[in-house]
């Protein structure tokens, strides 16, 4: 709020010439090490659309499908708006952990160049994905490569990229590892998840594949006129790797929510979080009560599973106030 | 031919006002014993795409997902037409027969009302399906049902309408008892696969559901100007049930060819056929020279398995002649 | 800003489940005496996009066209957005002053019907217009009228609403008497150009036409998940009439420069403004010094014409500062 | 009728491996001296969408805009279909004859790189226009170098081209020098409109923009399966230049009729015809009962001006009968 505050001082060119636009750039290029290209956007749906809309429209020939997994937000929570604006199909492959694998990708660019088959030409994963897994950095490094082996480029989902980030090493070198350095075409990052009001970056790894990028920005409807208040926001999410110790935090708190569940009668807890996120099975009981007491998804109801997950505002008192919520439930 | 011949004879108006487009929506009439509307199309990926698009736009709201096997060939073998042209999403559910089930349908529009969710409102299926099974009249009446309990609409890819019907019974009263007389809101009814040149027609048996059919044809590129000459080809295809005597041939003939082969040293039949095609495991060796002799397609050759599919015009000499040919690469 | 902050206080439920996003839905129906259908959205070019989606999406049958001027905004200044998001036509009739007549809706309805011909359903008119005029209560009466008796749906673009109602009269009947009262179906209410940081709103004043309204604007990418942030600026917008307020000073203020500069040797002031702009004609030599000085955009450059627009933030010294620059290079 | 005939004798490979589409791409080849890649499609709409398309997806960036005439037939007489299935603008400019001129590509092209507008990329015009008028040979060179100067492509709608070609000169020569050799990247070279049952080519003159052109003809529904029958009308065409002496013929006879009529009373016969249509103004009262008699379309009814129109197959008894009732009307 802050940040936005001091945005809101004077008076600024619109569509991205100010200056607050132009240190969230070069903050991007700082964070990857790299002379990236950064474009600013509303919301997650919009950051994902338009990026692959941009990998789509870099590639010569007809509209290309994506690949993803069967739990992908692109493919589950976005409400066809992919296929709606690009008019493009997901090629979405069945996984149990949320994962893609290189021998998936080859399977599905078995199709290309026979004429009757959808075309893949893209790759989205998520990462971490959307059943809290991780992949880890050589998974997507092998991912990279297969699918440029293919001459398929590659995106990643980054809404939670800080939770990724926190529980692969913590620092700007470990994200560099799993996504400039991996061989990544284009991430989303992620800023609304991570405390921001509303503020997320397409961030072009492979400036070949971000021709026309901001055309297609607007084409999609994400280009911002005053692109200095979403700036600021990420500005201040990138300053001091704010984003990284968000992550770092969430993901502690779902440990330890995790570490004060799992010897409590009649739950089970399931394996420790990966990043922010659990999936316990509890007594049928206690959900309906505890979901109005403090809101929470089902996950699998055939099992009474349900997802929790932590956020980046999430305190100890929370986990604790939480539990013991629970504990007078059980 | 003789059929297109005849209609060669005089001029004509364009676009369907003629004596010859007139009989076949007659034609049509009668066959399904109902004022229906026939529309007719080129090819079978435009009668599809066609049939979902006036499907979807007499359904107010946002661009609706259709339901469909993962088997389907509006989802594999039409290069994401379907999705480029009608912008929407195909929920492709896993099947191991080819076969959809009522409470698969049930299962994806749980999603029904969700913000976050693609929107199912349109169930595609195939009769017979593209793995040579058959859904039984009863399977058709109870997907119908549950569809329009869910207020969504069915269409059924008919592109060897003939070979179920003639599987199913091979009367009128087969075909009406699985389409209409079943509550299908529209049909592709195929005549491109059953010895026409290029002639499909998509019949809405449900006129409410027709809504703009013939400007969402045009827009989707499948008006023909000169209609009679396939109105022809669907005019004799329809006489004396010409398309069900064919349908019958051609599942006799696979019947034949599973016969003659399931006996032969180093081969895995495989079912007995539902309708036109078997889909026999080979001794890897003979695959490759067999279909430089007489083409076919591979199916899983993981296990060396192959399709073979009898045609409207496939002759008792013919299935003959391809034993002959197999026993000799044995 | 300070509605903003006061919106970050305490948690809240995403995606319009919260009391600001209650409390603004609430505070369009008292601004329209009526129980309309309020959606908040990012961007100008995003709530046309959606409104025209959603309008389309309640009518049944083909991608229908919609109808606009040549100048207007969708047309020109979205990069075609609508076609690639609606996939649908924008049938752009001339006009000199930026604003359509009934008679023009009539002749290009005349196609409706005709199979081979765009099928116009939708209008869209901007108020005030990209030019700078403004339609008369009448008239907008007259273009609802027409569109109605031929079953057309009318949408309004009021990027800049509060101008247009401050110099039609200045008070929220005379916002319902060019609107709601005139039988318009929705409006593209915005707020971005009157000092939001980022807020518009589409309001469906006929909910009849709003069927999906909430799921087409998740496909079009502008659902927000933290609209509290939204709805509180457009909360403060509506306080007391302050957009009414803003358009008044703006107006006020272009009509200031208007008389400020129209004896001045060299220039030819054109109209005073109706609204917010003014279109003088300088001599070639200080257009672009000027511009450097202080931006603005040519208009017609065979005439060395330029647009001068006042914001809601102009202040008397603003425009003293201005023509004091101006008499500096004459 | 006697080619479809031979293409139905034996079996053949479907999709186009067959010996009549090979012939067919081979007299494309020979006809305009060059390796061009031919494209074999069932109507005009569907070929110019599919030509558009191609063109498109050959440059990399966001959807691209096509720029055209208000007159064009992809602009007025295809039900939005290009908008439809490309999701993006048509740029029509206005003409009184139906013709583009460089100058109006320039103007329109200033908004290139300019992210708020429209981004043309495409060219498309008409030989003979809609309105019965020809580009000269120079004229389509003069195109085609602005266009090309611009990065910009150029298609020619081409339904009537043997029309054209018998006037500009009547030879192959004469059909190079304003397409190939004039610079054009590709043209939908019409079959129907010129005695075939159903036949279009789309020819890509430039292979450089033809990338996956085979794709995006299965994606908008333009593929045929037996692609054999639409090649042997087209090799039937093409034979000893029938479809030029096809063009001379109907020129011949709109010339004939031109010149029993305008000399009648009450008749203003306008200009003579360029290729194979007049617009005469007749008396109002007998406009009616003529049509009745024998259909032709009105064109301007403010002005009791009609169109009409000599085909393939018209002969001199044709236009003396039409005469004759004419005058009996009269």
């Amino acid at each position: 709020m802050a940040a936005i505050n001091a945005a809101n001082e004077g008076h600024a060119l619109a569509y991205g010439e100010d200056a607050h636009t132009k240190a969230c750039e070069q903050a991007f290029n700082e964070l990857f090490d790299a002379e990236v290209i950064t474009r600013l956007m509303f919301n997650g749906t919009g950051a994902n659309v338009a990026a692959l809309g941009t990998l789509m429209a870099s590639i010569p020939g007809p509209n290309h499908a994506i690949v993803c997994t069967d739990w992908s937000h692109i493919n589950n929570d976005e409400t066809a708006a992919p296929e709606r604006v690009l008019s493009t199909k997901l090629m979405d492959v069945p996984t149990t952990d949320g994962k893609l694998t290189p021998d998936q990708i080859k399977e599905v660019a078995d199709w290309r160049g026979q004429v009757h088959h959808p075309q893949p030409a893209l790759v989205s994963i998520t990462q971490p994905t959307e059943l809290g897994t991780l992949y880890s950095i050589d998974q997507v490094v092998a991912i990279c490569h297969t699918a440029h082996e293919l001459d398929m480029l590659v995106h990643m989902d980054g809404a939670r990229i800080g939770n990724a980030t926190a529980s692969l090493g913590g620092s700007r070198e470990t994200l560099r590892a799993f996504t400039i350095d991996a061989g990544l075409d284009a991430i989303s990052f992620g800023g609304t998840k991570n405390g921001c009001i509303g503020a997320e970056a397409v961030v072009f790894l492979n400036p070949e594949a971000a021709v026309g990028s901001q055309f297609v920005q607007k084409q999609v409807t994400q280009l911002p006129s005053k692109q200095r208040y979403i700036a600021a926001q990420l500005n201040a999410l990138l300053a001091e790797d704010l984003w990284i110790a968000l992550g770092q935090q969430s993901n502690a708190m779902a440990q330890q929510l995790h570490t004060a569940v799992k010897d409590l009668p009649g739950i089970e807890a399931g394996q420790p979080p990966a990043v922010n996120s659990i999936y316990p099975m509890l007594p049928p009981e206690v959900i309906v009560p505890l979901q109005e007491w403090s809101f929470f998804w089902d996950w699998d109801p055939s099992k009474h599973q349900v997802r929790w997950m932590s956020a980046w505002d999430t305190s100890g008192d929370d986990v604790a106030a939480f539990v013991a919520g629970l504990r007078s439930l059980l």
